[in-house]
């Protein structure tokens, strides 16, 4: 009998994953990961060089990326399905041995691995291996300390109402937007209207060796990939501050 | 010539560090943390059985704890000369050799390296490491996913007003509380007038061995420590759950 252990990744440099997650990796016989149809992965990716040489690799390929709309029946059936296949063959898997599905960033943070987690309760003893969040990698990437004090911190998504999107930028001190790409034209005019444009960042790839760090208002809106992060740095109470 | 390494500790597990923040640890010559007095110091005790036989200790201990209100002049003007005169000693190692930091947390997450770092600038190389959140650690305690599809998080200080506490908690999906403490009861109040307080979560020292994870509501105001940690699941938009 063995188990299902999600790895978190963390942000992208194999260095900053948790010393259980890098053991779990290079010790697994058996390796599971998300990946667009046609592509090499992002998480395989940054666990090149790490798996054993005898490991078996199960690729769980995305039956669909943009070509149906997120809030459609026939994106949430076949979800649904690829989501009800994979517990099923994960889970006869770790009925014999174990299994180390592969996460980027934090598994329990917006991640992916969550509609494996509930349909695999109760069907087999699952570990989930946390992990430094993208974000905190993008944070990382402005190297300034990005919340003090008493500073209310937001995550946001790109993919909400643009008033929504004001309502938090006006009321939060640090901010976070995550599903940037398209909706970037949004995110932007709602930074605008909460004053915060000229302080927003994008980052993407944080950590990896393609990082790019831009001032948003530099960035054209076509200019912006789906996992770019916007940053905006808190100014919080700061009572320990220099005079 | 040397730099002072900032290492994030994370949430307190030592195998939760970066494999980055270990190789850092385990070869440093020279280690600096904080401590209040007469404390052994957290983050000096989650390195425990990792440090050097030969290595130099730099305990940074905080010149006062609860003495003083946190927004007194008084309190501002020691913390102020205790930041200038660490910045001054760590500079001058630095001059010499590698000295590192030890930090709970990520460092740039409210941490308190920051009031360091920016002293430091100009005047040392700083390379900072960043770590899970303690508030990662945390919600993994729990094993359910926190955040999903398009939920808003935001991050609290229970040191808010209570009408700034609630105003964001009828806000956002997911929460998370931190510095909650003597702040208990103005949190339980907010989330009560939010509607929230039946799935409210109080973690303690999450990941570690002394872990302590209750439903809020079955916690008696008298019985929380300052580093808890309160927080509530986002439910959001799950376009790929199970029927």
């Amino acid at each position: 009998m063995g188990k299902v252990v999600c790895a978190g990744l963390g942000p992208g440099d194999p260095e900053l994953m948790s010393v259980k997650s890098d053991r779990a990796i290079r010790g697994a016989s058996h390796v599971a990961y998300f990946r667009k149809k046609g592509r090499a992965g992002q998480a395989r990716a940054i666990v090149n060089g790490m798996l054993r040489d005898d490991v078996t690799e199960y690729p769980m390929e995305y039956p669909v990326t943009t070509e149906l709309r997120f809030d459609s029946p026939e994106y949430r059936d076949q979800m649904v399905a690829f989501y009800a296949e994979w517990a099923d063959k994960l889970a006869a898997l770790a009925a014999e041995h174990d299994v180390v599905v592969l996460c980027e960033g934090d598994p329990f943070f917006y991640g992916s691995f969550m509609h494996l987690h509930t349909r695999l309760q109760g069907r087999a003893e699952v570990e989930v291996l946390p992990a430094i969040p993208g974000m905190v990698g993008c944070w990382n990437a402005l190297d300034t300390p990005f919340t003090w004090g008493d500073d209310v911190m937001t995550v946001l998504m790109g993919t909400l109402p643009e008033d929504e999107l004001l309502a938090h930028m006006q009321r939060a001190d640090a901010l976070v937007v995550m599903k940037t790409g398209r909706n970037l034209p949004a995110v932007r005019r709602a930074l605008t209207g909460a004053g915060r444009i000229d302080d927003a960042w994008l980052v993407e790839k944080g950590t990896m060796p393609q990082q790019r760090v831009a001032k948003l208002a530099e960035v054209a809106d076509e200019d912006c990939p789906y996992f770019a992060i916007v940053l905006v740095h808190g100014q919080g109470r700061r009572p320990e501050a220099p005079e």
